[in-house]
């Protein structure tokens, strides 16, 4: 080979590797709009939508973004998800649940809040649940939300090493509080001995994989006392790990709040610390005007749980009011006790109407911010922004694909509007968690659909035979 | 043959066919839980269930209704739908839409009503209203209602001829208004040309089918004027055919009617006559405790929309006092323009929900009460009890099943709650009406939904252009 001939191989080579090499990922999904959820919600929706798109993901990571002749150009895969009449968006966050809650779905309803509590949910909680209960009730929970669309998930109940296992297994991302409380609860006789397995628990399982994230859930300000609070806040300080805990859920906490401390729910938990570390507030129906403004200040995580308010009588939050002043909002199920799904759409669909009748305005929350709290907002309320919630470079695949091609999605004039008003839980047809398809076109890739319907319906008929002992 | 042989073989004859003769029916349909809606709301859901159940069906009619065991013990037929995992029950009534309407699904939302009619609403509807559009937009309706379980509905829109087609051969039950207001509408000046081709509409189909009822739909008491509703009113008892017109929606009507006949919107459409006829009134949002204590005396059908009344910010119905009133109530989804969906299953939860938190009550609305309003209470709300809405002898044959061996309906503790907080659209798996099977196991038998799906998104894109061209 002479010198002129190398050359001009060298040459040849640098040229094709520089513009026909393309990159291998592990995935090309692609839509036919692709709703990035990256635009500010004040602005049109539009800027978050890609027509004709597509995403690389490679090693769980969104690499590319872009259309579709874009993406094809720069980068190969041998696993491709076509987008025909196709939405891909990001996946959605349910920002509070007590998903092993699913064994109790329609088990008692329509019932004042304390009856329901004291005369069905708690005793059953005593008598039943167990970490086999736990283990059944989180994977038919999981089963649930991934069939919906739902890709990472704020938990707070008992034995949550359990629901890790079963997490780290079907392969969502969580955020597991272990439930504490200052009286005897599933395991545990009361404070103490709970809250210190949550401090086994989070030590445990902080940093051991990245999808889970292990947090402390004091249970409430009315049930938790001031101390308490103030340790789990100190103790999250310490340890880096986020606090789930409801706030101002209901009138009858704030009364019992004034009554014991003189103060109101939000101003109580500040006092012991609970702003200054990484908080999801659930509920969140009764702050006044400047406990909002601490709220949005802080930049604490608030989750609008709009199906579970209603159903328990707790009211409707000031949703409206907390939007306009900057609050960090999430939304979420809450357990199938009191819901009775883990159905996302139903929250995005109630937090765009609710606020819209309720205060006679029409345009109090646009249908793009009911979506956001959902994704891109959601992921900030829980302490994941710029990690999950839009499809941008650099944030872990959580991706879902809906099909429009249905009747109740046709005609497609708007994307954004489509699933906030009419879209549901059936119209998702693949998700996606890290990179990893965990369910597409009705099949479960990492759950066992039948096994687990049959283990509940077991545990279920054991406690329809303990309901007719009682006589209910 | 000696006299002894002939009685003892006429004797085995009688006690033969006595025994075991088996009426021949058209279809004999199963569920493991079979929803009777036959109890008063008052008692126990479990009085309108009949466990491992089955229904007879012949020409249209239910023939009979009980245990398998007994169905089959008398009855045999060609074809049986299976009731394994399946709930049985009758088909909802949506008691208020404009169905042709989906074609403007998600056009325009978020926006304050004035701006919402007459900056898209309206204009659309003149330019673009046409007998093609309203065939294919009532065909889309039909493929929606149908696949979500929706047998019977309401519908106040223009061309009612075109849609009453549609229906005739697409196999649902409809009471259709040919809607009529003081204003220039698609194909008319104004009242009198509008409301003369709605007398000739009614005239041309009362009786000609018994799956169609036309109506005279005035629009409502703020677009049409006092004379005109009293002429609606004369000419709907002299015809003896229903009145569907939208009462008592939002603030700004009673504003109007107070301003105009000083007095409020319900005492106004009954000095017109509209309480001594088959009226049914959609949204009535705003009576107050006398108006609501009117229409229940006059046992006038109301149409609760809850999801409509939220989305164009009209406000929240006094639901629960209606309910104890003793108002005939039923539930509407309205247009899909301010909805965004026909989808049933989200009203009876929204009735279900909303004024459980809007009235601090979680007994406000009780979930049998708000199953009702779409099945057994929606038919006599819209003139047909005692014909559907119930699966009793006599009634005509429209019957649903849902499929609930899917997780999000996993475990089954209470078939009622089940139906009203946890299953959607999607789990219907069958849907037939006068006996004839119209949809099963996601397949329409009586519409093309292809071709339809076509259509719509060819007058779709038409309109896009249209607005497009406006700038829009």
């Amino acid at each position: 080979m002479n010198r002129v001939t190398l050359i001009f191989l060298l040459g040849f080579m640098f040229f094709t590797n520089g513009c026909y090499a393309m990159e291998k990922v592990d995935l090309i999904i692609y839509g036919r709009y692709v709703v990035t959820m990256t635009a500010d919600h004040e602005k049109t929706d539009k800027e978050s939508i890609i027509e004709n798109g597509a995403v690389a993901v490679k090693n769980g990571v969104i690499i590319a973004v872009g259309t579709a002749a874009t993406i094809d150009a720069s980068y190969n895969a041998d696993q491709k998800i076509s987008g025909k009449n196709k939405i891909l968006m990001p996946g959605l966050i349910n920002g509070h649940a007590h998903s092993a809650m699913t064994l109790f779905r329609g088990i008692a309803d329509d019932l004042p809040l304390m009856d329901w509590l004291t005369g069905y949910i708690f005793p059953l909680e005593g008598q039943f649940v167990s970490p086999e209960f736990v283990k059944t009730g989180v994977e038919l929970a999981c089963l649930e939300m991934i069939k919906g669309g739902t890709t990472t998930f704020v938990d707070m109940y008992f034995y949550p090493e359990v629901s890790a296992k079963v997490i780290q297994k079907c392969g969502m991302r969580a955020i597991i509080g272990s439930a504490s409380i200052d009286f005897p609860s599933p395991g545990f006789k009361g404070w103490d001995d709970s809250f210190g397995a949550a401090v086994d628990f989070v030590q445990k399982w902080k940093g051991k994989d990245s999808r889970i994230i292990p947090a402390f859930a004091p249970h409430a300000p009315y049930t938790v006392s001031a101390q308490h609070l103030s340790d789990a806040a100190s103790m999250a300080k310490k340890l880096d790990v986020p606090v789930t805990i409801h706030v101002a859920e209901d009138r009858s906490e704030t009364a019992t709040i004034k009554e014991q401390y003189g103060t109101t729910p939000v101003r109580h938990v500040e006092k012991q610390g609970l702003l200054n570390v990484t908080s999801i507030f659930a509920h969140m129906v009764q702050p006044d005007d400047e406990e909002i403004n601490i709220l949005a200040k802080a930049k604490i995580g608030i989750i609008h749980n709009p199906t579970s308010n209603l159903k328990t009588a707790a009211g409707i939050a000031p949703l409206p009011k907390m939007l306009k002043a900057g609050v960090v909002l999430g939304l979420g199920t809450d357990g199938a006790a009191s819901n009775n799904d883990l159905n996302m759409w139903e929250e995005i669909r109630l937090a765009a109407l609710l606020h819209k009748g309720n205060n006679h305005d029409a345009t109090a929350i646009p249908a793009y911010a009911a979506l956001n709290m959902a994704t891109a907002s959601g992921a900030q309320a829980i302490g994941l922004k710029g990690k999950i919630g839009e499809i941008k470079v650099g944030q872990r695949a959580d991706l879902i694909q809906l099909d429009f091609d249905r009747p109740h999605l046709t005609p497609l004039y708007n994307v954004i509007s489509h699933l906030v008003y009419a879209a549901n839980a059936d119209d998702v047809v693949a998700t996606i968690v890290d990179g990893k398809v965990l369910y597409k076109d009705g099949k479960f890739l990492t759950l066992d659909e039948e096994k687990i319907k049959e283990d509940a319906n077991k545990i279920a008929q054991a406690m329809v035979k303990a309901l007719a002992k009682e006589g209910k």
